[in-house]
């Protein structure tokens, strides 16, 4: 699978949202004070430290939405590894766009490069195993196309995007219709045919009656590896399993090799700490 | 000093543009087939650990948004320090509506607890010196306004909110202009009288140009503390002294102690981890 | 099955763009010169012909958004069958807001009334099958939110709401993929576990071809009922079959008693004729 | 007269909103998985039946506002007459961008070529006549301005655009002002001297009573084809005359002979079926 | 005539901006420090100096967009004229908020104010004639619709609000058409019932020339009283006759009494200074 | 110190809302049925009296957003004094386009023109003396950021932005806090170091309590010369000296001789006449 970029018509508003909040009403006062109108320079974006690159089409945004004349090279696409020291691109132009527009480009870069970098970590820590790593609506508000795009970009999968385009049951609807069944009846009584359904179950007895009518996923809630283990034995594949549940680096290859299709994890888009990229100036 | 809210009308748009996110084109189609419209429930936000809260009036407006008859009611404010298991609100009405509303209301809650929590933590560590903690225009795109809010309830201040509102004189800035002294002198004859002048300088010898011709405040970027102390002490209170570069809770107390005015980091603003806080079902 | 309102803020900027559509830079002219600040109304909608209803959230906001004060009482719930004459709701308050709010309401009301009428046309003339009736992705632009909300107060079901809610591998697809088994297997790979998989086949051949690895849907276009009829016995409950192409009320009974699951028609959206509804003066 | 268009910048706000409601949060799922970045295509529009072409604009904006290198060459110009297999536009360039962007573009042609091809056929029914057909504000909400067009492009007049631009006294301003005169009155004392003035009359007598100081423009609403003679008669020129109600191409001829200077129908924006038009792919 | 009120619809979005701008990224850094959320003021908009007052509804939504709990009340209506010491509205609620939103309400209701105060000085100054004063398009960017409204409180009367709602054929427009004549057929081929045409003419043969096909009105420009006498004169009643360049408080009474309709002038709206009103702190 | 302009990014959307304001629903009437599409002009934007120009790349959007295809050659720069017949742009293309935004790009280039004067003849005023002219927030609302930079095009110096980007210490604050003491111990408690912190005195005493512990600016409100004089002797430099009220190119002379640093003025933003230019048509 190759990644596939999503159309700056979603990308432009929060790029171009994000360099009013930095412009202000009165834009960049050093650089236009300091730095005259025809003076050009070329900055590179290397990596500071090992992670997953995400993000690019953002950064090149910020530049030519500040000046359509800057010209903004790629070296390594979305999705790649680098290591320190890797040159990711290159912009070149005159220096007053690019001092205006480095800060909001590195916000996205690193940001979105740094929850790709999580993702990839996960993804490593299953390879051995047929589990997919996948994301939550755990995420920033504002920013879950773009997120959800970067899990892309580590080589995790996405969950649903939002309430809309997918069911998921959990303990709260499971409650109030009185059981699991009856909470699956009222769902496809409603919904049309291609909104998946997903229900969580928090024991295997649950999952036993989840069994009598299976849907197309189910949601395994912090269950130790063993209990993992003897769902996905129960299901034998006539649903999706999903775990979840404070999935680290660590904890996450037990949890795989219990034989789930999917591991999914909010932290590694609501904590990821951006990856460290620099933006350095290139001597002309 | 209290901390003062931020107008709902700032806020507004944020919540709006985020439930729209997670609503889609269908709304929640999960629980709009399962909870039937009568339904009423009671929920409570809890600490799962240790931190500080920030975001209260964001998760208000995700509910209130999604319904005006939802009742939200705040326990401890914005800025307090809690412990696991400590209430933070409590919110009550049709359980359809708090349960569409409560994933964007707890990513709000979270990020920004998040931001609180790692400001506070870099307070604490300076607290038996004067200076302060202070956040960076490194923030999440779309969210600065709200995560400077943030480090503000954490008891941190804040750096300037934009290119706009203040100068920061940079090394590149320095370059073009050729000294400190040349880059100094275009701003000053650039802004306006309320427009504070900070210049960053990475040596001594920079610094003791700098205050041949002393502005309101001097960057000492990624000094060691001895070197900061040095620094300190040549300024001699003609300028705030600031302190930037891998700000952490182990490095923080030293250069504190060299007797820097102000700690700069972006971690806090960039790669804070959420706050874990719950949503617990409340029986009625 | 009960119809789920959707919430108002996904409503209110749709209604607020048709009042300053209407409104342009002057308001309302004609009333505002004519009628009087203090005189007020109460007008009825009332139905002048047989259908079904929907609309009524955004015809209440098209009131209150111009006159919070303005009272709007429903008589009947989005999704009835009305006669002509059957009173829908009453509007109450100042006549200026009355008569200047009235067009816009009417506008959404009777085109919204319009496609769920059609939409209930289909579902009555296949109520003796299994068969659901779906719409598609052929809507008034701007609009597709509450068009399918009103496709399902006509009690029909809702296709993909956009291009990223789901798969539908059509005919371009699979020529350029070479196979209908290369197309999906490169959609498998790239997709999350909760998003449905649909391809459209135009022969029994290709029908066949799918089998081999089934996916969520089959769309069977254009085929007879008999060619139908093979194509469900094929299929043998391994995929929801979905019938398609020209589906009006004379065409869709003989399509869904071949035993297909579904019937999708793009007419009961973009060619709904609007339902006629009346708004009546009442004397006070 | 030519048909003016209308400025993209007008356009561009509504195709941009068409397109992000269809791409949702993650884009052409479908189109990204199966189809390379590099492959090419060229599709031809060409009508599916007779009828009346509209929204060239708005279909190439569609193309190249998701991809600005697709190249749209227009065959026949908005409000051209079509027959079954005319070509009306070729796109050529990037297969995902045409793929992702056709389901818009056709939305919107169909829809605008629909009204066009209605309102052509009143047009061409009073042709022998020297009435001109015109639209209402019975539009889709948000689409006025291009719904009117699309009337233009149909050969019909605009009516009123908005409450703001002209006047027009219906039955409920009569009825609050106590007489037409007084209507009038106010009316003439309120708005400047370019707004003109309609007043709708639904008998002779009220006729009689509004030639005593008449205005610019008569709605003679819902009367037989004799009455509609006989106020044309009284009015003599003084007044532009138009007669609405039930306006069909069957009535339409009549009431037109009766003298009319105008028919206005609500059905032709607010009911009229889409215009069939399809996009085929051509070989390279 | 009384004052119509322009729908908040149309006033809150130019409010809500303008709040925005002022708050900017953190809010009132001076109000939110040194005074307590708990203190509560009243102030009371007072004339400064003689004049007409407009914009009170923009007022009001500057104090209830920032804290829906303050109280406006107003004393003298738009329109009304004002002396020095005069008291317009009382504001009560916490002072935060007061303190907060004051500027924003102030630089509205100073701007529209001076706009319906310029306006009545043209008004007084041609009140022994039957002419009314008019404004023109040259209106502040962004704010027409208010800008209308106000010269409406002043008592004058609105020129076409835009491009679109009516016509006027301008010199370019004659020298590129050829003549008068021709400009006005391709207008009348074009237009709707609706829309008035007016014709600017720079001389009597001009004039005579139109008068062969009179339109709805004439415009004569920049023409001497004497000039504007003899034009009235040949109109003799068949068009509206407005004069302008030039027009004022001096020049008006001369033009008016040459038995014009209309006078219209742009400096009532793009350069009319502000109304001077203050806000007095009231002792509770 | 040379102007630095201000990003698109900024304008765009104020030239949009302008030019949609001006187009509404159905464009340029007058000039889509008289002028032919294929038509070409030249025009030229001169001065009609003596001043200085600002707002050129906003009239410059006006055409281009309008059609990308026309030219707009700047002959002289924002901030140029320009006498009665001096060219200032010339546009070229479409006469069409050029007629259609021909007055949005004059509302703006008059509107800010007339700021930049109005701020030039306060400067001339006091060209010699070493004082320095500031506007005020009492700006245009919606307008700020062009208007403050309008302000910078003729010589000023802006005063702060809003609310947020420094402190103003005004009589009520002191009222509330007690003391001018008080009110300034809370602003420093509260504010981040990049802060400016201004504080208004109406009397010497006050500006002794103020002197204790001076902060960065001092705003002299309405004193005499004489006493204006004396403070300045008090503060002897140690804060900036502002004078405000009633600034005029008369009174301004005098106290700038009493040598504040600082007169700032409401009026050069919300009282300025527009600059009259003008736009000739060029014979090709």
């Amino acid at each position: 699978m190759t990644l596939a970029a999503l159309p700056d018509l979603i990308l432009e508003p929060l790029v171009k949202a994000a360099l009013l909040e930095d412009l202000g009403r009165a834009g960049d006062l050093t650089t236009d004070a300091v730095i005259g109108a025809e003076i050009h320079h070329t900055f590179v974006f290397a990596a500071r430290e090992t992670g997953t690159v995400a993000g690019l089409d953002l950064a090149r945004l910020a530049f030519t939405l500040v000046d359509p004349s800057v010209t903004f090279t790629v070296h390594v696409p979305d999705g790649a590894r680098v290591e320190p020291g890797d040159r990711i691109a290159t912009v070149e132009g005159r220096a007053r766009s690019l001092l205006t527009a480095e800060r909001v480009a590195l916000n996205f870069l690193g940001h979105l490069s740094g929850i790709a970098t999580a993702t990839a970590s996960l993804v490593d820590a299953v390879a051995h195993t047929h589990a997919r790593i996948a994301c939550t609506r755990k995420t920033t508000p504002g920013l879950r196309a773009v997120e959800k795009y970067a899990v892309r970009a580590g080589g995790g999968f996405n969950h649903r995007f939002g309430l809309d385009d997918a069911v998921l049951v959990k303990d709260n609807h499971i409650a109030v219709a009185g059981s699991v069944t009856e909470a699956v009846r009222r769902v496809r009584d409603a919904v049309g045919h291609l909104v998946s359904i997903e229900v969580e179950v928090d024991s295997l007895e649950q999952l036993e009656e989840l069994l009598l009518d299976p849907v197309d996923a189910v949601l395994l809630d912090n269950m130790s590896p063993e209990t993992t283990g003897k769902a996905v034995a129960m299901v034998a594949g006539r649903m999706v399993t999903e775990a979840s549940g404070r999935i680290t680096v660590d904890t996450a290859p037990t949890l795989a090799e219990a034989g789930v299709d999917l591991l999914s994890a909010g932290w590694i888009t609501h904590s990821a700490p951006v990856l460290d990229i620099g933006l350095d100036h290139v001597d002309g």
